[in-house]
């Protein structure tokens, strides 16, 4: 056994370096700050004033991660994205309970603390948040050398939002008639990338900076754009009573998200010729041999979220979300039966 | 390239699996339920009444890991401790803002999901949070191939209290002549682990089974004790206004945390000599020839939580911790000055 001392810097921990990346962080932290935070960088927790003026109101919190998606962010050695993709993930799966966000937190899990890496990652949520309207509240960098590898690094989110109890679109709302709104997603959003990754980097062999099959841009490109936030676009609506239920497009595809919103004995029909699916996806299921089905439980197929709404509103929402920049079409209804039917 | 189709599962993703594990842990979430939970497992988001009936009341929210004591957790096979930890270093941190919980939500990271693992960590959970009056609101469990080794995953909670704004310890509430009581750990808590575990497996070449040095007790025993909570005996303490200010002795040390509850011109005093360091921690010291300074930047060395009170209080709080099972005394003062001072 040696006799040299131990100490914590000896045996992994750099402290002075988690010190300096707190500041380069706090101003990228500071700048989401609304009205109702009321702590500083680095207490011990984060404080936000609880909402008021509610007749009954409900706290909406999720957690999420990004899934492999960060292996392709680390092969290209961009970080920023995949710190937006979670938040805008993790908003997006409160906007279904019709949460408007109030704060989030952060937690990356890393070998030896990064400062570059760290400080990107927080430039990405800091961005998203602010594009929320969502406080970036607190977070816990950690540091755990032979735990990842060089350069790895996982990420949870964590989300909080609020809702009246009386507003919060659901299954219990969902009726015979309602009609089914595609919004198109901006790419992969945050799932399959274990397929993805399977495909292009083993058994294509491609590279990141690789031209993408079929598109002028690269596979880190169109593997790493931003998981779209509907925040903007659809709470409004949701607040003023126009969209019955939502269904978040995440693991499980169309199929697996819009079934958790069908009440009993209604059922929903998709046309999926309603809508192109995207390049990206095309080329995934010609190259990689998928089974539609396969796909369709494992992607989004360029469908970010559904909207579930009564025949009446149908087109003024689709005029509203069009006139906000969103891609949305009629792609299918609820009528008597189960499940979801592709058709 | 092989032409064989690709699907999810050959990919490395196994849906059965998670969908079956997601079945053995609703009956522990659901255990934890308080009357203020809306939602069921499995929904997009967590739904929990906002609270309500309060004059100004402020949200308390923090993130954690457990570091790389999950690493011992590893080695030993035992996985329902660290899920505890989780729970209790979450609760503890918003203790220090007065905070009492109102619910936690979960993730965990892993390579392959092991149903017997994730089963035992939300039991760990499941358990904590029911002790302290917490709901397991959420999670989420990712399964990522490729990411993290075989048989080892990362942990990250996030918890969310509810203070009154005017009930909350703190700084600005420190005096000069206040008195630093200290609240007895149990063992390591939740840091130093990466010293702890190059000491003992690499330089003294102990596994997890054998004796822990001076101790009658194995390696893991020591090691894998749980973060104490300290919910039950200090909140209402604090809610009744005999605690000024709280210390959770995490990373850093008693220096590094009583320090950030020090107000501009006053400094603290902590007698070394009021209490004996256990054993544990002696037997690092000596055997990783660890200088004391170190031990105490590193460790909590026997002290989970420092309380602030006025001297006036100090004999009624001492008896009513006796009486609840806390190891309490008198370890120091707050005076003019700067910084905490060890003596």
């Amino acid at each position: 056994m040696s006799e040299r001392p131990l100490s914590y810097r000896d045996a992994g921990v750099d402290r002075d370096a988690a010190s300096r990346a707190k500041d380069r962080i706090s101003t990228l932290v500071a700048a989401t700050a609304t009205d109702d935070v009321l702590s500083a960088v680095g207490s011990f927790g984060g404080l936000f004033r609880a909402p008021r003026g509610l007749r009954d109101g409900v706290l909406v919190a999720s957690a999420d991660g990004v899934g492999t998606k960060l292996k392709v962010a680390m092969m290209a050695g961009r970080h920023d994205t995949v710190g937006a993709d979670l938040v805008n993930h993790c908003v997006d799966d409160i906007l279904v309970e019709g949460a408007k966000p109030l704060f989030f937190l952060d937690y990356i899990g890393m070998g030896r603390l990064e400062e570059g890496t760290v400080e990107a990652l927080v430039s990405g949520f800091s961005a998203a948040c602010r594009a929320n309207e969502c406080a970036l509240l607190g977070g816990e960098t950690a540091e755990m050398p032979d735990f990842y590898a060089p350069g790895e690094y996982d990420l949870a989110g964590f989300i909080v939002g609020v809702v009246e109890n009386d507003e919060r679109p659901g299954s219990h709302r969902v009726r015979d008639g309602d009609v089914l709104l595609g919004l198109a997603s901006d790419g992969f959003h945050t799932n399959g990338y274990t397929l993805l990754r399977r495909l292009f980097f083993e058994r294509m062999g491609l590279g990141v900076d690789d031209p993408y099959p079929g598109l002028d841009v690269s596979v880190a490109d169109v593997l790493l754009r931003v998981h779209r936030s509907y925040r903007a676009a659809v709470w409004p609506l949701v607040r003023q009573g126009q969209v019955q239920a939502l269904a978040h497009i995440t693991g499980g595809g169309i199929p697996g998200n819009l079934e958790r919103v069908l009440p009993d004995g209604l059922g929903a029909t998709i046309d999926t010729g309603t809508w192109d699916v995207p390049t990206a996806f095309a080329v995934v299921e010609r190259e990689g041999r998928v089974a539609r089905d396969e796909m369709f439980r494992t992607f989004n197929m360029g469908v970010g979220m559904v909207l579930v709404a009564r025949p009446a509103v149908v087109d003024g929402l689709l005029s509203t979300l069009a006139d906000v920049g969103e891609t949305a079409w009629v792609m299918g209804a609820i009528g008597p039966g189960s499940g979801v039917t592709l058709a």
